[in-house]
């Protein structure tokens, strides 16, 4: 007779959680749980697009639960983990509590304000789809602001946008910026010229895209500079508010600040009651297992991980496909085994497989490198673009993205200009204002 | 020597405002400016398909900036207006204030609660697209929810949906409720079993599409049932609360209420100091100016006007249009007489030319009447696709549009169904939680 099977609780649905549920979805000795706090998986990748008004949200995220539909044992839920009990192998969630013989926590990262929380509200980061869509919003609104005005400094203040951190995120936001300024918005204002708007990059490093070799990272700074963003190497922010950034002795006013800057893992690290380095992230064992759980696995941008070498992987989706993949095929030798009462084999360790990294500039170039080989130009832009298209979630999203990026190429528009105001109500009845009347 | 060119000023991008704006764009003897409170037209017949996460915000929505940057003599602004001085010639707004020679004001309409304004959070109206997205999440949430709870009544209130209005709006909203849990969402759960959702169509009045002929009411009901959605005729809501809606002494538990009911015009129209009607429109005169003032016009859905047989026109996209049109030519017409210094033309009256109407019901019904010509089922449907699609602005959102929907029909899916929270923050200091930490 065999035993019954195990029960696999996943936390987080993006690269890591998705993966490891899709081998887990194929072992009939699992019943897999999959909590994510939201609805849907995003393509992190291309997250700047949305910012930019060129791609859609629902052009980068798919519903976790119909990805997961074709699994009968994946069970898919909404909800908050609030909390692991390691010991008594419960996770707490506002949808309820459950057991597990696996866990594996894969929630991501969010950025770090290094301490200046308060800094959020005048700088936003990009992690999320509806931080995407605020940024959408404030440099379009900037614009519109700049438009409004009659006042040359502050139309100044409106077209100057800072970008804190030169790793691919800002990168690619100062390009894309930088040539909506140009392009798109240049014909449709009439008190500004939308192509004189000043767009900055401040790096606190010696280069931007320090990940990448120095000649890439050269060969970025100018083909920013080619396109009109000023990058500015060695300078640390030292304050954020509505009007600017304090960078040494000098406040750089712009009203539109991005922050791209530092990574802080998702906080449910914390409460695993193992050691987290600087940035959050739980220090793992080589299986991905936490100290002393060989059950509970970190995964993603939520886990601090060296290879063989004793260097660091970086937070980059590949890292987390493979980390997913990697623990939904060991989760499952080992369920097999239990089920017909078999000794699991030795885990072998996690090994991640260096396919190189890209990141773009503006609309036609990018650079990559994949071990020595370097690409640069219109060809690295060309391989960025097809790369990007063949790992999106679904012929849907892949067909959309694809004609959009035709669309937006061909006619330099972009598709989704679109302020859209938080508030969705007409009346506020529950306020004072109205009750007075 | 010629006279100094006319100003206009346009209150409002909706379909009235744009089409109006787009003949004066061609006139050399009018400077216009158009101001709206948003970024971006919307096209509001396809507005609950944004509600119902079959298409993008961004694929019925264009900014109007670039929707007329090409006609230099118009500027356009993001502002809301705030009062109009009728003597002055004066239009007050938080971009600033405008004189006008001629004023244009139409600003749409929201929906009316019949005084009980606090009826709106639980029931949100379907005007503008924040509103199609709060809908679109309060109903893929209610499924969430409803797959969370255990408790089987609970499950039974979140699968229940009321739609408060029999018109087009309402009869759209609930067919596709109806079709998306039967279809799209039925293999996505583990706990509940989405086609058992119900769908109830609240209708005061005696049938639904009141301003249809009864033969098409009767068509449309019928075909609503199929799908099963519950049509309740005669059946007026008087009270609405998170937990559902009073029906006579009947309270009908539901978790999701969609309001699609009585409609009332911008408040606008009041602080123009003319008479209005009981849902708040200005009564203008033939050629649409308001009484008293030959160069201010009320169009769209604020304007209460009466064909020449008496009969009030239906606040539809169409009647909008061709108001747009008309005064477009109007005010071109007079400002280059000015312009010359010859006396204006005799004003014509506003006709409008009834095309007919539509509606859809599900994916694949719909219902069509153009004066003693009726149509229904899937050639309505087609003839309702084709329409809606050449109507669209932008061969952009035609092809894009076009294209979801042939995915949606040969799948099922939904491309759009994302749950996007409404804070985009991730730290929250200012508050006090925090800082006792």
């Amino acid at each position: 007779m065999s035993r019954p099977n195990r029960k696999v609780v996943i936390v987080g649905g993006g690269f890591a959680g998705i993966e490891a549920a899709k081998r887990l979805g194929k072992c009939d000795c699992v019943d897999v749980i999959m909590i994510d706090k939201s609805n849907h998986h995003v393509f992190q990748p291309l997250l700047y697009q949305v910012a930019m008004a060129g791609l859609d949200p629902s052009d980068i995220a798919s519903p976790i639960r119909s990805m997961l539909s074709s699994f009968r044992n994946v069970r898919t839920l909404l909800g908050n983990v609030t909390g692991v009990d390691v010991e008594r192998r419960l996770v707490y969630s506002d949808a309820g509590k459950f057991e597990f013989d696996y866990l594996v926590v894969a929630c991501g990262a969010v950025h770090s304000y290094f301490g200046n929380d308060q800094w959020e509200q005048h700088a936003p980061g990009l992690k999320s789809l509806p931080q995407a869509t605020e940024i959408r919003r404030r440099v379009l609104l900037a614009f519109e602001q700049a438009e409004r005005t009659d006042d040359p400094t502050e139309q100044y203040h409106w077209m100057t946008f800072v970008i804190v951190g030169g790793g691919p995120t800002g990168v690619e936001l100062a390009g894309a910026i930088a040539e909506m300024a140009r392009y798109t918005l240049k014909r449709d204002f009439r008190s500004i010229d939308a192509s004189l708007a000043r767009v900055i990059l401040v790096q606190a490093g010696e280069r931007i895209l320090e990940q990448f070799p120095d000649d890439l990272s050269e060969y970025s700074k100018q083909a920013l500079e080619s396109i009109g963003v000023e990058v500015r190497l060695g300078d640390q922010v030292t304050e954020v508010t509505d009007r600017g950034v304090q960078i040494g002795d000098h406040f750089l006013q712009a009203r539109t600040v991005i922050w791209a800057a530092g990574v802080q893992a998702s906080p449910l690290g914390q409460s695993l009651g193992v050691p987290t380095d600087r940035s959050g992230r739980v220090v793992v064992e080589p299986d991905l297992s936490i100290p002393g759980k060989r059950n509970i696995f970190v995964a993603g941008d939520m886990a601090s991980v060296k290879d063989e070498d004793g260097k660091g992987l970086p937070g980059l989706a590949p890292v987390a496909i493979q980390q997913g993949r990697y623990l939904g095929e060991l989760i499952s030798r080992e369920a097999q085994c239990f089920v017909i009462d078999r000794p699991a084999p030795e885990r072998s360790r996690f090994k991640y497989l260096d396919k190189g990294q890209m990141a773009t500039i503006g609309r036609r170039r990018a650079v990559a490198q994949s071990g020595r080989f370097k690409l640069t130009g219109r060809l690295a832009w060309m391989a960025w673009l097809l790369i990007h298209i063949a790992y999106l979630n679904g012929f849907r999203n892949r067909t959309f993205v694809f004609l959009s990026w035709a669309w937006s190429y061909l006619t330099f528009a972009r598709g989704a200009r679109l302020i859209v105001p938080k508030n969705w109500r007409i009346t506020k009845t529950s306020g004072p204002a109205k009750t007075r009347g």
